[in-house]
């Protein structure tokens, strides 16, 4: 499978390459980076300290997307959005891993996905998506006497909060529960707030050191807890799951997938 | 409904007193100590410092199975045979939580709900017996490239390690691998034991305090862990798992349930 | 060693008297309650479900100051400072736990603390005042690159954040700083926060469930953590650590002392 | 300050080159490798994908030791003792990261300190040297009360347990009682293991994934636990540590120092 990857010599993108090279039966394709880049005409592999791999980075994103099986994008929602356009013009998989997209961004993207496999996901490791599942299906269980907090900590370098992430494991509790996350969060708590509602959602942030992302969900009645952890200890995680997604998305029709449904989760 | 409770003068039976008498829908039928306790002719009510109950302590099991719907078991093997008998001969629900039982002890159980509905758990609380679902799914997505471990606390009076609970969160995973717990634990590790062979399912444990219970399963891999934990923080949550069960089996044809079973797990 | 006990009908009064019952050397020289209080006259022992302890329950502070050797309070700002009066009149030891106290209100008691002996702290435990004393070590030795991060968890029923022992253990990484702590805190994070500044002092605040109490104080660098913990299962080692702070207090001259000072930390 | 690494081309030779590198003040003198390496020869700079850094790989340990204000070995016993004597002859300040010394190997480098400055230490990172000061600490303050368990997790390679760090911080809380951690350890526990006796201190060993190496340290009591923990999430830390002790080294007398030493805990 020849795997292309767009925006390629960014700290993600020297992940993606050595991901796809590290994966059997993947070979990679090319790659872009924007005219200008000190990085163009150089060979990929060698870019990442590796051997010479014979794929040269260029500026012309439609020449790779024509020759490539599928293209991974961990870009801008902009430029997503032409590489979606690219990807539906020639039937090319396309695996998204850009955040900040807007609603109307997504819609554009799913009227892509009417011609081409799209996965889109915020997070692609195993794991966090495992623990979607996980959350969603004990959200459903647990009645509300199950008081449900998540809490989650980053390195000192990010600037929002609560993380994507995060919030995509509220949106699987609310899910779970048959709620909108945004009717029963509590994002923060400072000063007087009050005994917690029943069948509120809290959200609690830490920033610190180079954590690459811990995130807990708990489940706290009278009693007893459960709380659903997920660790990442290297984003070379989220690389592997994006090829993963690309192999998947190979033998699929046209449409918008998600990282569970890559996973059968 | 009326339940009944043998061994009722214990610590666990007095939770199960309390449990009763808190559930809506539920009354006391009445409950049982060997002869010669002092707790006989006792009002099961005034026992636990709560208002007159109506209901006395006695020690004729018979009687009490024969005007009960459901009869909680938290006692010891040779009894709960004996109390299983007379569930048989009277149709009566029968609850229970007793450990130990040998593979004999569990056919005779087993013959004996051919003729009631019995419930039998190692863990009645509702966060165990959810995080052993979870596991066995975890366990199925999973590949065998992440590794194992489950470590549990318990107070200081515990006296064999791992824990049923443990154990049974053992066999949740193993079963998800679709092996035998025996043929991959690893129960301890202590001096030179090289490096952990593929596919084993690795047990720790703790001891100390009054920690009525915490349990957590790792599921570690190159760059990223999951962990899924249960932290109990008052027995009474088994008590409360245990009169949910002979609400649940009240309605169930003649069987041998598990607290799975009860929650639809 | 006599100690009386004000506002000893409520939860953590009933958890005073049972802790004095059990120090050996101790015995109660009374309680009181407000005049209209059900419990007036009853005996303390009996009142939690003890022997006849021979200690009754009055309106009459006055008289159990002059009686006693030492008196506990966790009651409100008001009626800690007209207790403290009497302890001054009559140079009986003051254990004081009460909570919400302004600023004028510890210049009263400090003025109290002239004639009688007054320990007076936000947290009793043990291990909660062993936490801040090494906060404030590991703060003085880890230089700035170490983020600090402050993460507390409690029952539902709590109705402010962050929880006045985690703001304690902030002021005690601040002084191992050398900086004032709301010069520095940080007391929650939602949305666009941007990059975390360095000698920030951040807070996050969980609650659900019935959590006595989890603090965390974490040290997060590039390449490592460290975090120290303190978890309540019970209230009652607060109330125990209020009996040892009375018995220590007894040999001590008159002035305002700390639970670190009663500890030697 | 010139700094010479010994066996400077294995995994942590590589991350102690980088950061002699990337500290002030410190310059590479040279480093060895043994006779038929494929990277005698090699700049140091090249070899860890820098630019190129002047100093090159040979084979000769004692002219580096000649040319060098310092030197760090984190080799094997019997090279490590030749080491020794080389920094003796030269007062050449020597760091030691080498682990399973025996005691007679102890005895040695203690005899070469005589004559050399010579940090000794079983890790080196700031975070685990002042858990063991904090450890020490907390164990002479808290009375027997307090149950003490240590459980440590690292990757699946790891072919002993518990860690020598885990066993490292079982001594400190050894001391902080004043007893000897051999004659109270616990290593594991499987089966019927009986209550817990007091003032045992006992350990649990996780193994998976590619964890670094978490430590924590568990004091627990009735109705509280105190918990200290340390998590590695980069094998640099020990590395800087190395390279602040060789800068601290410098201006001390000969004589066997720890990281403790070091740290000034």
């Amino acid at each position: 499978m020849k795997i292309g990857i767009v925006g390629c010599a960014g700290r993600m993108g020297r992940m993606l390459i050595n991901a796809v090279l590290d994966t059997e039966g993947c070979a990679l394709s090319g790659g872009t980076e924007r005219l200008g880049s000190d990085s163009l005409d150089d060979d990929m592999g060698e870019l990442v300290g590796r051997d010479h791999a014979g794929a040269v980075i260029e500026s012309d994103a439609k020449a790779l997307f024509k020759r490539s099986d599928a293209i991974i994008d961990f870009t801008a929602p902009a430029a997503t959005l032409a590489h979606a356009a690219l990807a539906a013009e020639f039937g090319t998989v396309l695996v998204v891993g850009t955040t900040g997209m807007s609603p109307e961004d997504e819609i554009a993207l799913a009227k892509a996905a009417e011609r081409c496999a799209i996965v889109y996901a915020p997070n692609f490791s195993v794991g966090v998506n495992l623990l979607m599942a996980l959350t969603e299906r004990a959200a459903a269980i647990l009645a509300d006497d199950y008081d449900i907090e998540i809490v989650e900590m980053h390195h000192r370098h990010k600037v929002d909060a609560p993380s994507g992430t995060a919030l995509g494991l509220g949106r699987s509790a609310a899910k779970g529960r048959d709620v909108a996350l945004d009717s029963v969060w509590r994002k923060s708590r400072d000063g007087h707030t009050g005994a917690r509602p029943k069948g509120e959602i809290g959200f609690a942030t830490l920033r610190g050191g180079d954590v690459v992302g811990d995130h807990t969900v708990m489940f706290a009645a009278e009693g007893e807890r459960v709380e659903l952890t997920h660790k990442a200890s290297s984003r070379a995680v989220f690389a592997k799951g994006a090829v993963r997604a690309a192999l998947w998305a190979k033998t699929q029709k046209p449409g918008l997938y998600s990282m569970r449904d890559v996973l059968g989760l």
